[in-house]
């Protein structure tokens, strides 16, 4: 079994176990990476990256990915896929003769 | 080799062929994290989840699996290994028995 | 009329006229303040402070205003009132002795 | 004096007495304004808007006031200005013909 799907597996007996399916929904899992990403988030405020206990980055990232994955299960999508997918969307938005060495946004470019 | 490190192996090609690891700080990503989070909650705003349009859930989704992705990456976190111990701890937090059926945060069971 | 009343009395008169009462429910008008916070702070995303445009700023800002005062309404919430009562209590979470110069949170005191 | 001003005066007052004017720099005053949009959010979360309790609306929509007030006190803006601007600008995009009973967005009406 791919490594992806192990994840979600586990994530999805996890979820089954204590009967949460029902709250689920896709709206409340994209609130739940809103809000795990602010508690990453809040690690980093009024200081610097090199100030941060590296194993809460690690929790709060987990919480992320979890409720990632989640969602991405509701939907079927396959990770590796939309990912690879989207970079070569970006690729187009983002060509490297344009965007080398600028932060700027591809409407801006 | 694993599904996870060729994708992070693509992001980080992406990313070194623009000169943009200057920009991926730490502090920086977990903004971008926020920012992509709350692209995919504005395809829910005053919607139903059925109202929402499939192909953008994918794209935005794939957008915070990317910059989450690159920020494990940074800190050279294995993404399987961390979920899988968010979750056992979790478990703790959750146990079956007090969270079956209940959406309470842990702090309220 | 209090200047607080005047904003709020503005922007129910714009919502209403558009007929848009029915999609602002608590929970949407919680997302569209999240998603216009999100929005802010890309104007800072991978940049410093003073390379950020004040002009955008104004406006994302007052965007997030803008939907915090319409929630505030929804609960007829007084917004001076509440806002001196949460300084007052944060106060007590972080008397000045201790809080003084440095960032920790209250629970790190 | 102006309530606004009033509030906003007090912010100032608090946050001096403890000697944060250092740790408040626009970015991160952006951050803190998306962590408690956040911490709003997870009130709703899994839930239905009439199950969240109310007092805690009260106090995070206070906290998003707060940090929403510091940065405009840092850009001088005036928080009434800017917001009749905004609903201004805002009638252009969302004219009430078009707008009226449609929760689209101005680029899709």
């Amino acid at each position: 079994m791919s490594e992806i799907k192990e994840i979600i597996e586990t994530l999805v007996k996890f979820r089954n176990e204590r009967d949460w399916e029902q709250f689920h929904n896709p709206k409340d899992l994209a609130l739940a990476i809103s809000i795990e990403s602010a508690e990453l988030l809040e690690l980093f405020l009024w200081k610097k990256a090199e100030d941060v206990n590296t194993e809460k980055i690690k929790e709060e990232l987990a919480d992320i990915f979890s409720f990632a994955f989640l969602l991405a299960e509701k939907y079927n999508f396959d990770v590796k896929e939309i990912v690879l997918e989207k970079i070569k969307r970006n690729g187009e938005k983002y060509p490297v003769e344009k965007a080398k060495g600028t932060s700027k946004k591809y409407n801006e470019l």
